[in-house]
């Protein structure tokens, strides 16, 4: 079943896309996926972020090629960084390039949303957690992300967390999926998340154990190698297997 | 003016303190100061966080003196990290002290509450949207901060943001406060926001430059030098002049 969240009108709804029609849920899907009557068609509405995360729990280094392409050796445990809910953006919006910046990356992952409160759950149970599936882009100041050695302000900028299209919730088995990112058409991340140093159901747990999910919450799940630079003007897209592609356009940022 | 969150029965009330009565709000302060007409005496309330952040912005190395502690050039930039919501915890709850650290200390800091959403905000334009000032306890877990790097899971440990015990509005200058921190009764921290790298107002500018700040969002300044261990059954307090006392105990996390 594919989440959309989209704006029609003046108002903001969830509902279950099949082909191009959209049903309303009369409530947002953590509460239940009960659809409204009506139908809408995908072409009259605007996809949103498919969820509001309260943060985003974001991973480094969890892929072995990208660890050795920044020289890095594998971390033991999770390394963890938060992207806050503001950042978020939805397919086809713009991502803002900051003045602040000369270098900013893509980096393709895939997400994953959870669907309940989660505190110290075990990796057997997660699952049970987990609403679905979703591409991000985490999108890096790279510049930044040197200079502060800390990674929150690289990663934190408005509109550097682009979320969707929409969230997979039938996805068999998460830890093998392809993971693509395209600048101008062209493939410059193709990976796997067989790769993943710590894999999803582990994630769940070990992040839990720290902090409480919240419903909606997202774990960006870490990026492979052959992250590179975007610069406005440019076209990119996430492609995760079996959910499908989020693209959205470089924008510089206007103003002073 | 003194703003609390409360429980009183089942509910969640903003209001305001005087003395040792609350007048509460018919909305969050952020939508405006309508007082109710009943009162409350305030022994008959649970007082709660004075706010529920989506996130809390901290600053690193902040203080003079507290980076000469840690042997770090002061930066010539805010260095910034974010705890999460979940983090939060209001006066007298129990800071958790979890099993996966040996050693968390107490982090005295004032705290700026944002009143208003703020996006690319000038300095000279900050001080229109902040509500009011608390204090945070930026608990730590000094041991996974070392081996992390990154501060994200160090400082995001549910309970690990004391946040209270109300929100002072009038605060005449905010960067000449005294900060403490009293482990047990004992003075461990003693500054003054005077000596703060970044002020309040530099920092909503910086901060704001980067990620909207929304309502109810706090900046946790900084902490300066003398901060130590807790070990559980330690009370903790943290002192901020103009505002009061925010009072937690420390206990051991229970079950496996």
């Amino acid at each position: 079943m594919r989440l959309v969240r989209f704006r029609w009108g003046e108002e903001i709804f969830y509902g279950v896309l099949a082909g191009e029609m959209i049903r309303p849920l009369a409530k947002p899907p953590f509460e239940g996926l009960s659809q409204m009557e009506e139908e809408i068609p995908l072409a009259q509405v605007v996809l949103l972020a498919p969820c509001d995360p309260s943060k985003i729990v974001a991973l480094g280094l969890n892929y072995r090629d990208h660890a050795q392409e920044f020289g890095s050796p594998l971390p033991d445990e999770p390394l963890l960084f938060i992207k806050p809910g503001t950042a978020v953006i939805g397919p086809d919006a713009d991502i803002v390039y900051p003045k602040m910046s000369r270098r900013v990356d893509f980096e393709a992952e895939l997400a994953v949303v959870m669907g309940r409160a989660a505190r110290r759950v075990t990796e057997a149970a997660a699952w049970d957690y987990i609403l679905g599936y979703t591409a991000i882009n985490d999108v890096t100041a790279r510049d930044l992300q040197k200079k502060d050695g800390q990674f929150t302000r690289s990663k934190s900028f408005d509109t550097f967390a682009p979320l969707g299209p929409w969230i997979e919730t039938e996805i068999p088995n998460p830890d093998n999926l392809t993971v693509e990112a395209y600048l101008n058409g062209e493939r410059r991340q193709h990976s796997s998340t067989s790769n993943l140093v710590f894999g999803v159901a582990y994630l769940v747990s070990f992040i839990s154990g720290i902090m409480t999910l919240l419903p909606g919450d997202v774990i960006a799940t870490g990026t492979p190698s052959g992250v590179g630079p975007m610069r406005p003007g440019d076209i990119v897209e996430i492609r995760v297997e079996g959910i499908g592609t989020l693209r959205n356009r470089v924008a510089a940022e206007e103003g002073e």
